[in-house]
């Protein structure tokens, strides 16, 4: 049995990922394919405990170093635990933020350096890395005026993170996608959110029937 | 106003570094010394949250990667709220177990590579070295029995390994002190306490002097 393909969802605040991966999610099943949509921490009870020190408000002195640390040990309790489990039983994987977060948030904008958190990743990875990954390019004005419109979801930490993080954050995922130009797909995500689905799900599509060929 | 000493102490279970450590205390408050001494996670609260997670008994499932990156998380929250505030302030600070243990414990005995878990922890350490490690050597064998012996403390999960991991723990600190000679200095921990407790105020007081003389 083949290995299952490692897709990542990849995106600042309000670029669509959720809208996105729930239409392809309704792509995948009405191709009758199997998949499973994650997040980390994924419902990995040692990941989920990881995930409530780094989301908690009340933890406001939390350094930088840590949290990225922490945010490395998430993943990789999440990865042991349930990626690599279902790509070693040939299930496609596609998992809404991965590395390339922690590169633009931690390693870019909070000044880390992207080469020094991705040591730390590579680390939590074994220097496993997606085979596709696509990027939500869009401005983060517009990207807040979006969350702002919709009061559906809980304002987390980052929400409240100043306008000139958020564009750092889009200048560091532009910086990555130009270094892994075979791996990352850059998606225009200010166009109506049918569009950026058909092009993503098309982009899915060609992966998956390579990978098919190459079986 | 100088920066204060960063003085480690390191060894397997059972060596003796909680006794040497409250002689220690002991001296520094006889020679009218100002001291912090402190263990990682130092009643910091994330660094408590962080290491709660990491001995919690029900967490079986944790993978080694995700324990050591939780380890240097804790380790970077305490460096930074604790220690380096400390040292800043001129104080001298002796810490119950730094990085050493995690190369030894994480990077040598669970095999994950000393050179691999260095990378992670000088990322929390931003290269921070303590000014002077005292390593309290002794056989595996001899330390559980003390242990054992003792039944005051707790059984943590660490207590529980096999011995052949706590005689790889001795060879990983071995290796570890002969790497750093000009930091490290091994003390035979099979000798008396209070032989082993006067070499090391001997190690500590002349360093001290040491630092007093560069001033």
């Amino acid at each position: 049995m083949s290995k299952g393909l490692f897709i990542t969802i990849e995106g600042g605040e309000g670029t669509g990922k959720t809208t996105l991966i729930s239409t392809l999610q309704k792509r995948f099943a009405d191709a009758g394919r199997e998949v499973m949509f994650t997040r980390e921490p994924g419902g990995i009870p040692i990941a989920e405990a990881i995930r409530a020190i780094v989301l908690g408000r009340e933890n406001t002195a939390m350094d930088a170093r840590t949290e990225a640390l922490l945010y490395a040990a998430a993943r990789r309790q999440h990865l042991a635990e349930k990626v690599l489990p279902a790509l070693g039983r040939g299930t496609t994987v596609v998992c809404d933020r991965f590395v390339d977060s922690s590169l633009a948030y931690q390693g870019y904008a909070r000044g880390l350096g992207i080469e020094e958190v991705g040591q730390i990743n590579r680390f939590a990875t074994e220097g496993i890395e997606p085979d596709l990954t696509l990027y939500l390019d869009l401005d983060p004005e517009v990207g807040q005026a979006r969350i702002h419109a919709n009061g559906s979801r809980e304002v987390n930490r980052l929400d409240v993170e100043g306008m000139a993080f958020h564009r750092r954050v889009r200048e560091g995922y532009r910086l990555i996608a130009g270094r892994n130009p075979g791996r990352i797909v850059t998606l225009d995500a200010s166009k109506p959110a049918d569009e950026v689905a058909a092009e993503a799900w098309a982009i899915v599509s060609a992966k998956l029937s390579e990978g098919a060929s190459q079986e």
